[in-house]
Parts: C-alpha cells; structure tokens; sequence
C-alpha cells in the first residue's frame, strides 16, 4: 500500500508539476536552440563523435531511469509509485538542469543562448543522478512535492558548486562533475537529519523488503552495475588525445565493479549472524567500486589500483552500511533510508583520497603540494555547499507551504513537518 | 489464468505458425540475400553508417521485444503468455514484412532480389511495430490464431498504404512510415469494432490490473520511453547533410518525451478521484510525446516546439484514456482494450496538424497550399486504408476458419465470433 | 525458500571468494597492463574499432549479467539468490578468464604482459559465458563453493582447449571460441552424471517453476535473446576486409533466431497435451537457433540457410528438451537441470554438421577431406576435453574439502558428495 496523503496534496502535486513544465517550456522559448553540428564544421571527426557519444548517452539514460528507478524498489511500500515517480522526478530535474547548466556554466561560443547537445545532455543527467542520490537519503520522509522541489533545489546547488569550482579553482568539469556522489550523499543526509531533529521516529515498517520485489531492485542495480562504465567516462573526450584516457576509464571502472561485487556479497555473508546474503546490502555496496574510481578515474593507470579501490570500497561500503547506518540513527539522530552515505559518499571520499594519493606519488613535492591544497580544497568546497544547502532546502521552505496533513490512518501521522 | 481454448484451437496454432515459417522460407530461398556492403563499394563512410546503425537498430530491436512485449502484461492475463506471444507476433510479422517490403518497394539496384540490410531490416520492424499497436485494441477479444493472421494482414495493409503514398503521391518514406500509429491504432479499433457488432459484451475482468505485474509493465513502458529518440530517428539518413536533422530528431523526441511523461502524470492525478496517480493511464499517455513528434519531426527545428508538442499530446492523450475510452464504448459500441486511440492515434494526427502548421507558417502561399493538399491526401490515404482493411480482416475472414470453440469455462465464452 | 547450508558452509564461501579474489589481484598487480591504443598507431580506424567494439562488448556485457543470471529465475528456488549468485559467478570467472587467457593464448606482440583490450574482455566474457552453460546442469546439485571452484576449473579448461586447438590445428580463434556452448554443456552434464552416480536422486521439487518468476526468466530469455547477434559477431573482425562477414554473421544470426523462437513455440505447443505453450521449453529452445548458427557462422552466406538451420535447431532442441531429459535421466542416470544438453549441446553439435556440410559442398574433393578430418578433429577434441575435465572436477577434489554438511531440514540431505 502506498503512502495515503490528505486530499490538499494530492491536488497539490500536479499543480505545482504543472506550473513548473509550463515555466520551464517559456524559459526553453527563450533561451535554448538545438545546436546544430552540422553547420560549425563538416569534419569528418565530428559524425565519430556524435555516434560514439549517443551510445553513451543512452547507456546514461537507462542508468538514471531504469537503473535509480529499480534500485529503490527493494522498498516494498515503493515499488510501483517510486518507479514512475522516479520518472517524474528526473525528468523534471533535467529540464531543469540544462537550464541552470546553461545560464551559469555557458559553453564557449554560445553566451547568450544555450546549445542543446549531446555534451549539455549527459551533463544535465549527470547533474539528475545527484538528486536521485539524495533523494535515496530521504525516501519515507517527505512528501512527493517536497520532493520534487527537494530534488530542483539539490540540481541548483550542485551546478552552483560546478560554477564555483570552476570559477575560483579552475577545477577540471569531468572531476568536479564525478563528485555528484559526495555532494548527493551529503545533500540528502542534511535533509534526513534536519527533518528528524523535528521529532519524529522513522518509520522502520517502510524499510521492510520482499523477496519478490528484490528481483525487481536487482535489475535497477545489474543496469546500474553493468552501463558504470559509460557513466564515468561519458564526459571524458573523444578527441584522439583523450583516447587513451577514455579506455583507460572504461577498463578500470570494469575491473572496479568486478572486484567490488564479488567482496560486496563476501563481507555480507560474512557480516551476517546466518551466514547469508543480504541481498539489499550486496545491491547497494556492489556499485560503490564505480563510484570510487569515478573520484580518482584520471590518475588511475594500472588495473591493479582500480581493482585496489574497487576492493577497498566494497569493503567499506558494506560495514558501513551493516554497522554504520544504525549507530548514525542512535548518535546523531539521522537516518538514511537507502544507505547513501555508505553506497555514495563513502566510496566517493575514498576515491578522493585515491586520487591524492596517487598524485602526489607521481609528482614533485612542489607541485604534489599545490594539488594537494587545490584537491583539498575542491572536497571542502563540495561539502560544505551540500551540507549548506541541505539544511538550507529544509529550513527556508516556509511553514505554510508545507503544512500538509499527511496521513497514512486516522492515527499515523507521517509528516515530519506537520506544526501540530 | 490464462485463456483456454479448445482443443481444436490448440493444435491449430502450431500449425498455422508451422506452415507460415515454412511458406516464408521458401519464399527466402528464391527472393532473398543478405547485402554485402563490401562489395558495393570500399567508402569509408560505409562502415561509419553501420556501427551507427546498428546501434540504433538494436534500440529499436529493444523496444519492438521488451518494449512492447511488456507493456502489455499490465493486463493480469496477459502477462506470461502475452510476453511470449509477443515474441512469436513480432516474429513472423518482420519476416513477412522483409519480403512484402522487398516485393512492393524494392531499393534501387535491386529490382529482381530483396536484399537484407540494415534499412530493411529496421524498416521490418517498423511495420512490425505497426501491427502490435493493431494488436493492443484487440487484446482479449481474439484468440491466437486470429491474432496472427491479423498482424500478418495488417503488416501487408500498411506496406501496400506505403507502396500507395510513394508512388501516387511521391511522399518521403521517413514520413509516411511515422504515421505507423496511426494507422495501426485506426486498424486495431476498426478490428475491435466489427468484432463487437457481432454481439459480446467486452469482459471488463480481462481489464484487471495487479501491482505486481505493474511493474513489469513499467519496464515495457520506460524501455519504449527511453529508446524512442532511436526510434523516430533510426530511418532518418546518416550522410552528412542530414546529420543535423538526426540530431534535430533525437534532441525533438527526448524533449518531447520528457515534457509528456510530466503532463501524463500530473493529469492522471489531477483526474484521479482520490488524486492517486494511476499507472495504466501514465505508461500509456507517457509515450504520446514521442508518437506525436515522430509525425511532426521533420518540421521541427526548436526545442520548445517539441516541447509544446509533447505538453499537448500528453494532455489530449492523459484525457482521451481517461474519458474517451468508455465513451467510445457506449456511443459506438467500439471497445479498445489498451486504449490505442488515445496513446497512438490521437498523438498521431495531433504530430499530422503540427507537421501542417509548421511547415504553413514557414512556406510561401502557393507551396503552403500544395503542401497542404499533399499532406491532408497522405492522413486521408493512411486513414482509409487502415479503416477499410480493419474492416476487410474481420469480414473476409471464412466463418469455418474461425469458428472455434474458445471457452475458459463450461459457461462462459468469450470467442466473439461464435457462430452460435 | 534459499536452500540452507550449514554454518560451515555459510562462513566457507567468502573466504573463499575473497582468497581467490586476493590472488586475482596479486597476479594483476605483475601481470596485466591496461592497452593503450593511442600510443601503439595514430589510425583513424583505430577509434572506430573501439566505438564498434565497445557498443559490441556492452551488448555481450547485459547478456553475461542480465541473460543468464535471469534465465534461471525460472526455478522457483533460485530467483533471488539465483541472480546474485550467477553476478558473483561471472564477475569471478571473467578475471580469471582474462588472466588465463592472457598466459596461454598471448596476443601478439606482449608476451610478458597481459594487456587489457575490448577483445580480451570479450573473450573472457565468453568464456564466462562457457562456464555459465555449464552451471545450467548442476544447479540445485552443488553448494556455492563448489559452482564457484567448478566455474574456474571449467574456464581454464576451456581455455586449455582453445591453446590446444590453436596449436595442433591452426584452428580460428573466431571459430573455435564458439564452441563453448559444446564445450560448456558437455562440461555440466558430466559432472553432474558423476555427482549423480554417487547416490541420490535429483530433487524435482527444485524444478518447480512458478508464473510469477517466469516472467523474469522471459527477461532473461529475451536480453540473451535480443542480443545474440552481437554475442556471435563480436569477435569477427572490424577491418574492412571482413566487414562483411560481420554483417552476415549479424543478418544470418537474427534471422536463425527468429525463426528459432517462432519454432520453440510451435513445438512446445504441439507437443503439450494439452496444447499449452510450456514457457519454460520455449524460453530454452527459442536460443537454440543462436547456438547453432554461432558454430555454422563462417560458412553461412546465404540467409534461408541461416533460417533453415535456426529451423532444425529449434526443432531438435524442443524435441530434446520435451522427451530426452527424462530419458536421459532414467537411462544414463544424469539429471541436467536446466536442460543445457538440448539448449546448447544438441544445437551446437548441428551448427557443427551445418558448417562441414556447407564447406564439403563449397570445396573440391582434396580441400575437402581435409577440412573434414580437421572439422572433425576440433569436435572430437572439445568433446573429449570438456568430459575428461568434467569428471576431473568432481572426481578430483579431495573429499576433505568438500565435505560440507548441507541440509534444507534436519531430515533432508542435499549434498551430493557427503561421505556418511
């Protein structure tokens, strides 16, 4: 049975749906053109790169839908709605995030308009897997308004962090972009505890979980697991320079997942009292081996470090989400429905910690330690924007607006927000 | 449970379908050859032409199998054998069109032999597509054997529609085979509606939907949704001057698509009684946007235009399967199980009157009024077409050929065609 | 309901997994280097090989992962834990593949190092393929240390096999890469005829198959089933010179498969009593036209002999899987689970005879003696290694290590090869 809300809000989502697509569409008449590759240049190059770059795009595109869209079915109250409105959520966020891409991360030639291309595509996806992560925090916890808006308010601080990256540290876009975990994990965290500091107990009873929708949570995970490799190097440029690194990218992030699946199912049978595998634990931890070499992907040469992270991320993803989750809820009063800080920003700091690492092995001390302080800094930057914004997105919402009488019985109450 | 026909039924169906494969073997020994590319000529640009290709075939391949073959399993009854008699539909319908396609409009150089390429194969399964759009007004009211003559004869019917439009009219095959919904959803009601004359009151109980086959349902949706950019585009040609028009119509769709997945949803809730958002009118009135962009895609060259093609064809789709549907059934005692009208035609001719406008608003007087005569004669062809074979399927159709004895149990019968 | 293993057990396997997943990544460290294309040649084709290739290897990547983990969602029994374990399974197999592979069957100019390439993932990835094949025989038989430990030995066999065939005949490596399916079934059914032998009867309730699950097994049905034409073509070269036997490989193996499907059925149907598609047949024998032709491949240039050949193969595999499994089991005492002799044996062995009988009458009489004692001797050597190695597996193990107390219920027994 799916989360019953008062009548005010189930009006109240398609309005405000609505009124956004018709916001979006009149921003779209004004601002965006399809670029038109054709009339730049007739190189010859030009067509390779657009077949190559389609076939990323839709291996991006099946990530974010089919992938994200799955994975957080293995939540029995969540599987038919939280499918389709996983749809809604990121269409509405890509909209959303080619605009605010647009408007502050403008390509080269095109100030006044924003070019639709596949490059400005893959990012505004990128940018909608960000809140899909956060949004993983917070399942259970909020409204699907609150949630839509959430989800538009996470893409506007995660392009912000971009364009401040960019600006002030001239950071690289395809490294700057890999953090979305970190930021997505942090985001949706912040939510989760700010939510619970206003006294309300998670409702354990919707993180219940069913063999028969574990297959269908399998599938979201297996196309996430298996199209990673396109998702992290679906920025890397396919310019005959940038090759190599492309391959590169493409191996290790396989050799990566590889290694992070098989000690992901290893450490939850080891963990568990029966000696069995907890199927929820082993979708979640299996990813974290991409996320990790999405972090440190442009210093990874060898496919023995990439198999390295992939080991080292399973193997703290999985205790972190058997061990860590529970004292999280006990000691800071934060829960965190789908594990996020365990599955995204664990692994993704990890990977931080790989890059530098393997930076400064390979470089002399004085330039090993300006990237070590630009690499430090580009972390802190990240988080303290998603923990800021976090708390922000909740705490400036006003009170009126999402006053709505949430109820699943007579009795129950689940809105965290309800001023009663 | 699924539908039990009788005995004479259930052996007659194997060997429909053995003597049809055997009919198209011959058919392949004497007609057929595969294309060798090489030969023809050592261009560089050939290879390019088939990796892209390819890509895209498999997109469509993807959604002719997945796509389609799951959407339907919505239908309680229809899951297991529905997915699978889908397969062998689909099957035997692209076989058929390879060899009717290759008959009535033979490629350039090869008048005497069909040969197997990439564009045959893809246009194949085009008008396969077709025929399981005829199908979806049909479900439940047909038994398998009856299903499989019909796709066969709606197949012939839509390439005979196409051989009529190209050679009369000299239209653009990328255009005229985009009005495949069209002409598969009129071909589908038309079927149903003769079918119901004959006096059976359609059995709302095969209309019952579950949860959990939901969400197979919503994988058949999100795979058509997600890989219809290559759908729309997959005819559109590779060389270089009209790569931009590709792009145009990848971009087009995805847009499209992503505005009308928003507007099913908050529509389906905004009718809802109880503000629920039901499944079955979003993964139908999903899909609209990129039905209507596909008639409509060679005229657009704006982002927000697709959009505002997408937003309509959403909105009329959302309310025709909301309110139409039993309309339809009262006033015209037409019963349309998976609601075609709404999802294909509709969107259909709604893409036809954008195409019109578009290209009205662009041209000079004299050409506009030439285009718009051309254009009107290419629905009204497709249109009569579809109607008058739907009709001639069911009525030509030698009554002792039909007349089997279907049941599911001693009293009930749902075989409309029942001679008693 | 999961079979239970006893706490042994339950600790046993990852420790297991996470020692050989140790060693893996020892091996790696000194052995294998990612390619880097770029530097090797600044051609231009370089990059359209890779673009082709990696769209060929992901399509082959969903079918390890997806196909296969989800074809034997079928059993009831193992749905969930089935398609976890089949990812742990493949993830492992294929670093080792890829590592064996590089030892024994170097690529040219490395002989030091193992470099990592898309054709050497695609070759490990096959050869996991080998060993999901024969993984189908003994499901329900073993514990998950033992397919683990079987599934290693069964790819460095394979690959034991492919060194012998390239050295001693000069073999193709395309060719005889695709006799895995021979190669992988015949594997399976020996060792489950030796577990067998040693007393106890194949538990049939482990056969129960259920409608709900089988819709999943459709998925996987379907992905192997969409994907096959890439599956067979991968490895045929993308140089220009055989760029057309790439796309007839492609053509003949889509249409094999078509008719393949359309024949499971009718056979199915026909040969049920009660003239019911049995999806469980259909779903195995639809792929038996993929097998065949991957065999035949290099000789079929014309596509009814492609269709004829997924004709016959179709037909021989339904046939088998409907009357020869139970023979099998009563007559030679091997119980083969998923029925892998009629799905990949019986096919494989046909597209054998298909490929000496085209070649014998496309060759004069001194060539084509030749080619037969040669065609003859790869068969005759596949054959005999993939059984020796099959018993070696089981016969081999020294009982101390197997003896694991395996028990569902107190009263019941599972294990094969418990020494009370």
């Amino acid at each position: 049975m799916a989360p019953q809300y008062a009548p005010s809000l189930r009006s109240r989502l398609p309005l405000v749906a609505f009124l956004l697509e018709t916001i979006f569409l009149i921003l779209f008449v004004f601002f965006v053109k399809i670029e038109q590759q054709h009339e730049q240049s007739g190189r010859e190059s030009d067509s390779k790169l657009f077949i190559s770059s389609y076939a990323e795009f839709q291996d991006v595109h099946v990530m974010i839908f089919m992938g994200f869209g799955f994975l957080a079915t293995f939540l029995v109250r969540y599987g038919f709605s939280g499918s389709g409105f996983n749809v809604l959520l990121a269409a509405m966020a890509i909209q959303w995030a080619v605009l605010i891409n647009g408007f502050l991360l403008p390509q080269r030639h095109h100030r006044r308009e924003i070019h639709i291309s596949m490059k400005s595509v893959i990012e505004a996806e990128l940018c909608a897997a960000s809140a899909l992560v956060a949004m993983g925090a917070v399942h259970g916890k909020t409204n699907p308004v609150q949630l839509l808006l959430m989800a538009l308010v996470e893409v506007t601080g995660f392009v912000v962090t971009q364009w401040i990256l960019r600006t002030l540290l001239n950071a690289d876009p395809v490294y700057s972009i890999m953090l979305l975990h970190v930021f997505g994990a942090l985001f949706g965290v912040m939510v989760s505890w700010v939510l619970h500091r206003e006294g309300i107990k998670p409702e354990h009873e919707k993180e219940k979980t069913d063999r028969r929708t574990g297959l269908f949570a399998m599938f979201g995970t297996l196309f996430l697991w298996m199209f990673w490799p396109s998702f992290n190097s679906a920025l890397v440029g396919d310019y005959r320079r940038e090759r190599g690194l492309k391959l590169t990218v493409i191996y290790g992030t396989y050799l990566s997942l590889a290694v992070s699946v098989v000690m992901a199912m290893s450490v939850s049978m080891l963990t568990s009292s029966k000696g069995k595998m907890n199927m929820v634990h082993v979708q979640s931890s299996a990813l974290s081996g991409g996320v990790a070499i999405g972090v440190a992907m442009t210093a990874v040469h060898q496919p023995w470090i990439a198999m390295t992270i992939g080991f080292c991320a399973a193997l703290l993803s999985a205790l972190g989400y058997r061990y860590m989750k529970n004292h999280m809820l006990f000691a800071f009063e934060c829960h965190d429905t789908c594990g996020v800080l365990s599955v995204h920003a664990i692994p993704g700091i990890l990977g931080w910690f790989a890059h530098l690492f393997l930076r400064l092995a390979s470089s002399e001390s004085t330039i090993a330690v300006q990237f070590a302080v630009y690499h430090i800094c580009v972390l802190l930057i990240t988080a303290c924007m998603s923990l800021v914004m976090g708390t922000a997105t909740v705490t400036t919402k006003p009170p009126n607006r999402i006053h709505i009488e949430a109820m699943r019985d007579p009795n129950a109450n689940m809105n965290p927000m309800k001023s009663q």
